[in-house]
């Protein structure tokens, strides 16, 4: 008999937070946990091949439903092998569902209880999505780890109008694991319930009684500050099961990603490090550097001394001039950099954990950032 | 005592035609004649890095002196290094004098014996340019081989016209000897006269008199048929000094190359492989391919089952979807893909030549792409 082709193992539990030190098992591979997954939006992490995506230390992607679905659509991608094959990534690759686009990005979208029907963004045709068209797409697609379709809301918003889109998620997340059939693709929930610890106390526990693979806190980094963000993996953590992993989702700078662990994440996705690193802004251990500053460009000295990335081998005046002479290279070696900045604090948090440091670790990270404790102003 | 900086070896002459095998060793290291350089208009051969540029074969690059002057300044490439360690390129570089884009790009160029006066594209700002500044450009920049500072003309033209051009490209190249100070930087002088043989023969019999390093062939495809370039060469390549080197300046297709190379040319560049890479338009041996073809849209082949570049990896249909998506993938591959092709054809060439079975290769090559002989017909 074979192992079973997914498997969370929980090996550590830091002494001072709630973080987690894991592993999780896919059909791709093991990855370490907690980890950072970069997003490849239309079947590519933008400005990065496969190659330099892998030396960032990568472990494990994400790609959207809803983008590839559009174009070149599901069945074009199964028909070229699948998203590994397609995109000649042969690590994990975890899929959302769609929701968060459809609620977010799509045009004259209308919703009842058997799904969502919307515009298409690229060519205005009329699409319907459902639980089960979701889960039909993210097979076709053939990601390790597909999400159930849920029903996202912005914040603040009234408290029926969360509730009622939790409740209708949890239905949702019902009628996916009802129609996932592959034996080769995990199935993850989305706790619900914006900022309110009833709401999601009642999601959590309704999910957790249909037994998922993993578990995924949605609806936040939707409008809400950090600080109420922090306050509701707080309370939502707790109420997951432990031999689980847990994915916050679409989150965030590196401080909510730490911040995120501290309270026991071990999965995180954020375009942030490539979209920024495409607009000249870079992540270090200092805090952020915006290239397009006048102030660099005579300066000789790399990005951040310690970093070994392909950024780091060229000056901040190099990398300015590329912005200024708008060559598709500035945008590609940014992206590198804050890409293996992502995966570099990811690695340290992981060693911090195991040697139950996580506490002193976050302090020292978030001074470095410039970020007073527990701060309750968003970035700008 | 140590070896001069500069020396072209002649290895084999071809017995079919004339072309050549040779090693030109530069400051940045020996490289193998025929040689192909990408061209880095601006300090980065377009969505290419330094590492993945090495990948494809290439030995030395080319960077362009009029855009570097205007943006970022070669007292700031001087500052942060020289153009070797500012791109991060060890490899031996040759910039071209401005000549060519000070003619065709530049705004209410006006000229006298002095120099030229324009109006950079960039901000507008009144800049000069003459023999001297361009050697004092090209210094700074810090190449292994710089270009005399040439008047270029459109072609066709007025034989009085051309005539005037190449007369002040030679007294322009010798005042540009006079100026050169760096030991550590050959300079190469352009032969001038359009497709009039008595002009290039003057143009070659003074320039030769004054002593270069290497002897460029200028002022050719400029608007001129295929078949015209190749005449000019037929009379002009004879003229000149077999133990230096020869480079067709901006030239061409990859049959271009071949015709170049048969006429006993050494050096190439152009900007077509990357380009072209980026408007979805990839070089195989059968031709080229058009990836925005829908025909492409589930083509599970590579662009070339024998290539062994990034883009290669991948299915045409992964590719055809990088180009619909917009993503900056595609042109990267792609650039990739057709540089790799370039330097492939370049090494098939230098074997060809060493046995003695050039011409075999050429007519091959030819039928492969599709082309019939001495074709007069201008590819669209």
């Amino acid at each position: 008999m074979t192992a079973p082709a997914f498997g969370f193992e929980l090996l550590h539990r830091e002494a001072s937070t709630r973080a987690r030190l894991g592993k999780f098992r896919t059909p791709h591979g093991v990855i370490d946990t907690p980890t950072f997954m970069p997003v490849g939006t239309q079947g590519t992490v933008k400005g990065v091949d496969a190659g330099r995506l892998r030396e960032t230390g990568a472990q494990m992607i994400l790609g959207n439903t809803y983008h590839l679905s559009l174009r070149p659509g599901e069945k074009t991608v199964a028909a070229l092998g699948g998203l590994h094959e397609f995109m000649k990534w042969d690590g994990p690759i975890l899929t959302d569902s769609g929701g968060f686009q459809v609620f977010s990005l799509a045009e004259r979208m209308t919703f009842d209880e058997t799904g969502v029907c919307f515009k298409s963004h690229i060519d205005g045709s009329k699409i319907e999505l459902s639980p089960e068209r979701a889960v039909a797409i993210q097979e076709d697609l053939g990601s390790d780890v597909a999400m159930v379709f849920d029903h996202v809301v912005a914040l603040p918003n009234e408290r029926d109008v969360v509730a009622d889109a939790m409740r209708r998620s949890v239905r949702w997340a019902e009628r996916c694991k009802v129609a996932a059939k592959r034996a080769d693709q995990a199935l993850f929930a989305i706790v619900q319930g914006g900022l309110d610890a009833e709401l999601r106390a009642e999601s959590a526990e309704r999910l957790v009684a249909l037994d998922f693979v993993g578990y995924a806190i949605g609806g936040l980094s939707v409008g809400e500050l950090p600080s109420e963000m922090y306050a509701a993996l707080d309370f939502t953590t707790p109420l997951l099961p432990e031999d689980r992993p847990r994915y916050l989702m679409g989150v965030g700078r590196p401080i909510d990603l730490l911040e995120g662990i501290a309270r026991g994440v071990d999965l995180f996705d954020c375009v942030m490090p490539t979209r920024n690193g495409r607009n000249a802004l870079a992540f270090t251990d200092s805090g952020s550097v915006r290239l397009r500053n006048q102030q660099y460009a005579l300066d000789r000295e790399p990005l951040d001394p310690n970093c070994c990335c392909l950024a780091c081998r060229h000056s901040r005046g190099y990398l300015r001039h590329l912005f200024q002479a708008k060559e598709m290279l500035g945008p590609m070696l940014v992206s590198i950099h804050n890409l293996t900045y992502y995966q570099r604090v990811m690695a340290e948090a992981r060693r911090a954990i195991l040697q139950n440091r996580f506490q002193d670790f976050l302090i020292e990270k978030r001074r470095g950032w410039g970020i007073r404790e527990a701060s309750a102003t968003p970035d700008r």
